[in-house]
C-alpha cells in the first residue's frame, strides 16, 4: 500500500472517507433533532418500521362517487414525512380521473392533489422539515431526482419518465400498488415533494395553491408580460380566479372570457378590467388583436382558434385546462389566421410551487373558498361539473 | 373669392387641384404604353369588353377526378392583366379541396394555384405589368386592399375577410360564379396579385414556389434563426422538399423527417443533414429537445407531440400542411411536457410572394419538378395521394 499523502490516489481516498465520516457525523444530530421534536410537540410516536393508518374517500369505480375507505400509507422512509392532512381541496382533474376521462383507472382510488397539513413525523434524512411545519403537497410525489429536468426544477418533466402523480400512479412503496391521493386524513411523501406554508396564510386557503396557483401561475410567469399588458383569461373556475388574481398582481390589463353571467361581479372583484361573457362568438370581435397573451383554463374541447383571435398576432396562447383524452380538436386554417403561438402547460417544478406559495402568501392572493364535509364531496363534486363552484370547494379532513 | 396665395385655404386648393392634375397627366401616356406594347409583341388583339374564352381541367363533382372544359373569364377589367398560363403545378390542396374535403365545393371547378405564364393584354390602370412579361399566380386573387391587413401586404389575413382563393370563391365577376382556377390556358386577374417572375428562372421552375414556395418560404423567414441553428422539416413532399432548400439556403443545419426510405437519398441531395425515417416513434428520441424550431408539411392528422419533441423547450413548431376539415388533435398533455410553442401558417402575402420568387431565382432554389400533359393529371393526382411525387408535377398548360 502506498503511504505517500502526496500520490493522488491517496489524496482522493482521504477525501472520499473524509465526506463520508461528515455524512454519518451529520446524521446522528439530525435523527436527534427529528426526534426531539416529536417528542416536544405533543405529536404521536409514529413506529418507522410500520405503515401509516389512513381514512379517506376513494372512487371504487368510474362512476364519479366516492365513498369512505381505511387504507394504509407505506411506512416513513429515511427521506420521507409523514403529513396531517388538515385540508384538501377539489380539482376538476379530480373528478376527470376518477371518471376514467384520462384513460382506465385502478380502483379502489383516492383523489386530491390539492393538500395543506402538519408534518407529524420525519424520516432520519429529512432535513427540509421537521415536524409541527405546515406543509403541502401538489400533483406529484416523486420523481428520478437526477436527470436534468428534475435537477433543474422540473420534476413533472423528468426525462426518465418517472414522475409519480399525487394519485392513481403504479407505486411499489404503497400498500395498495398505487398511489392515493389527499381526500383523507394522512400521507406520507418524500421530501423533496412536499413546500412550506409560510405562517401568513391560512392552511384552507393555501390547498387550492398545491394545483390552481401554480397551474396558472407558472405559464404567467414564463409569459414574461410587461406592466400593462393586456392578458387574457379563459375560463373563470377554480384555475381561472386564481389566473385572475394573479396576472392582476403582476401588473396586467386583465380580460376574462367567461360563461357564466352570473360571475361578471366577482370576477371585476378579482380585479379584471372587464369581463366578456362568451355567449356569442361574436363576443370575440371587439378585442380582436388586442391582447397580448391568454391563458385558458378551460377543461374540455372548446374553440381554440376564436378564443386566440383576440391575441396580437405573435402573441402567446397558453391552454393549462385539460380536457377529455387530453386532446384538444383545433382548426389549423383558424389558428393561421391568428397567427397565434399556443403551448400547453402542465403545473410547475417544485421550486416554483414553493414560489407561488410564498408569492400568495406575500401578496395576500388567496383563492375563494368554501369548506365542505367529507359526506358532501359526492354532490360537490356534481356542483363542480355543472359549472356551480364560487370557486374552490376544501374539504375539511378532520370530517374523514 | 379670395385672391391672396398666401391664406391656407387657398394654398391647399392649389395643392389639391395640382395633385389632381399631375394624375390626369399622366393617365394617358400609361393607356398608351400598354396600347404600345399590345401591337408591338404580336400578341392577339383582346376585345376588353368581351369575356375571354379558355379551356381547362375541372372537377364536375367529388369524385377526385378531373375532365376537360371550356368556360369564359371575366373581361379584362380596368385594373386586370390577362395571362397566358404556361405551365400549372399540382398542389396536395387542389386534390383536398376537390374531394370536398374542407366543406362542400361548387362544380365545375378547375383547381390549380401554382400559375406561370406570359402577360397578354393589360387593363388600363395597369402600371404594375406590360405585354409580354412573365409573371406568376398563386393562392389568391383579390382582397379587400383597404383594410390594415391588405395595407401591411398580408392581403390573405384581410381584416374584412375578403380574400379572394384563386379557385372555388364565390366571384360576381366570373361567368361561372366562382373563381376557376390554374388548370388552364389562361387567367384574367387584378394586376396586384400576380408577381413577376425574373429572367433567371424557368417557369416550369417558378409555378410551384407560387404556393409551395411561398407557403414553407414565409413561415421559415418568420422564425428568425440564426446561421448554424437546428431546423427540423416534416413532411419532404412539394411543400417539405422546398422547405429544406430554402432552409438549408439560410444558414440552416436542416434535420428532414420523412416516412419515405426511399427518399433520403433525394433529401441528403437537397442539403439536408440528417435524414430520419420515422417509421416507429421511438426514432424521435435520439433528437430529443434537439432542434431550434421546426416546421412540418404533413398535409394530414399527425402524432403532433411526438414530432414538436424533438424542439427545444421554448421553441416553436409551425404547421403548414391542412389536413382533412383543417382539423388537426393534438394531445394536450403530450403538448404540454414538450414546452413548445405550436402555430399554424398559411401561404404568404403577395409582397413576400415577390420576394421568393426573386429568392430562390438569385440562389438558384428551384423545385424538382416532373412535367406532365394535361391527359396524365388523374393519374398523377393518385401518385400524389401515394406520397409518389418527386417532388412536384407541373402540367404544360400548352396540352390543354
Ligand atoms: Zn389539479
Ligand atoms: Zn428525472
Ligand atoms: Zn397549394
Ligand atoms: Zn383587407
Amino acid at each position: 500500500m502506498d503511504t505517500s499523502d502526496t500520490t493522488p490516489s491517496r489524496r482522493k481516498f482521504l477525501q472520499q472517507t473524509g465526506l463520508a465520516g461528515a455524512g454519518l457525523a451529520l446524521a446522528a444530530p439530525l435523527q436527534l433533532f427529528a426526534n426531539t421534536n416529536e417528542t416536544t410537540t405533543n405529536q404521536i410516536m409514529y413506529d418507522m418500521t410500520k405503515n401509516i393508518k389512513t381514512r379517506g374517500y376513494a372512487a371504487k369505480d368510474n362512476s364519479g362517487k366516492l365513498s369512505p375507505w381505511e387504507f394504509e400509507r407505506r411506512a416513513v422512509g429515511d427521506n420521507d414525512i409523514l403529513i396531517d392532512i388538515k385540508y384538501a381541496s377539489i380539482c376538476h382533474s379530480d373528478i376527470h380521473q376518477m371518471k376514467g376521462d384520462w384513460g382506465k383507472q385502478p380502483y379502489p382510488q383516492v383523489p386530491g392533489h390539492e393538500i395543506a397539513g402538519i408534518v407529524a413525523a420525519v424520516g432520519k434524512n429529512v432535513t427540509k422539515f421537521k415536524v409541527g411545519d405546515r406543509a403541502g403537497v401538489g400533483c406529484m410525489v416523486d420523481s428520478c431526482m437526477t436527470c436534468e429536468s428534475c435537477t433543474h426544477g422540473e420534476e413533472h418533466f423528468c426525462d426518465h419518465g418517472a414522475t409519480v402523480n399525487t394519485y392513481g400512479s403504479p407505486d411499489k412503496t404503497s400498500p395498495s400498488g398505487i398511489t392515493q391521493g389527499g381526500y383523507a386524513t394522512n400521507i406520507v411523501v418524500r421530501d423533496h415533494f412536499a413546500v412550506h406554508i409560510p405562517a401568513h396564510i391560512s392552511l384552507q386557503e393555501a390547498a387550492p395553491l398545491l394545483c390552481a396557483g401554480i397551474t396558472t401561475y407558472s405559464p404567467l410567469v414564463n409569459a414574461n408580460f410587461k406592466i400593462g399588458d393586456k392578458v387574457g383569461v379563459a375560463g373563470i373556475g377554480g384555475l381561472g380566479h386564481l389566473a385572475v388574481k394573479l396576472a392582476v398582481s403582476k401588473g396586467a390589463e386583465v380580460y376574462a372570457f367567461t360563461t357564466s353571467a352570473d360571475k361578471v361581479k366577482d370576477i371585476l372583484g378579482f380585479g379584471a378590467k372587464e369581463v366578456i361573457v362568451v355567449d356569442d362568438a361574436a363576443k370575440f370581435k371587439p378585442y380582436k388583436k388586442k391582447l397580448d397573451y391568454m391563458i385558458s383554463t378551460i377543461p374540455a374541447q372548446f374553440d381554440l382558434a376564436s378564443y386566440a383571435s383576440v391575441v396580437k398576432p405573435g402573441g402567446h396562447f397558453t391552454q393549462v385546462g385539460m380536457p377529455v383524452g387530453f386532446e384538444l380538436t383545433l382548426n389549423n386554417l383558424g389558428l393561421a389566421s391568428t397567427r397565434v403561438n399556443f403551448n400547453a402547460s402542465l403545473i410547475g417544478g417544485i421550486p416554483q410551487t414553493q414560489e407561488v406559495v410564498h408569492y400568495c402568501a406575500d401578496n395576500k392572493i388567496v383563492p375563494q373558498i368554501q369548506i365542505i364535509k367529507a359526506s358532501e364531496i359526492n354532490d360537490t363534486w356534481v356542483k363542480v361539473l355543472n359549472k356551480q363552484a364560487r370557486y374552490r370547494y376544501v374539504i375539511d379532513a378532520a370530517t374523514f
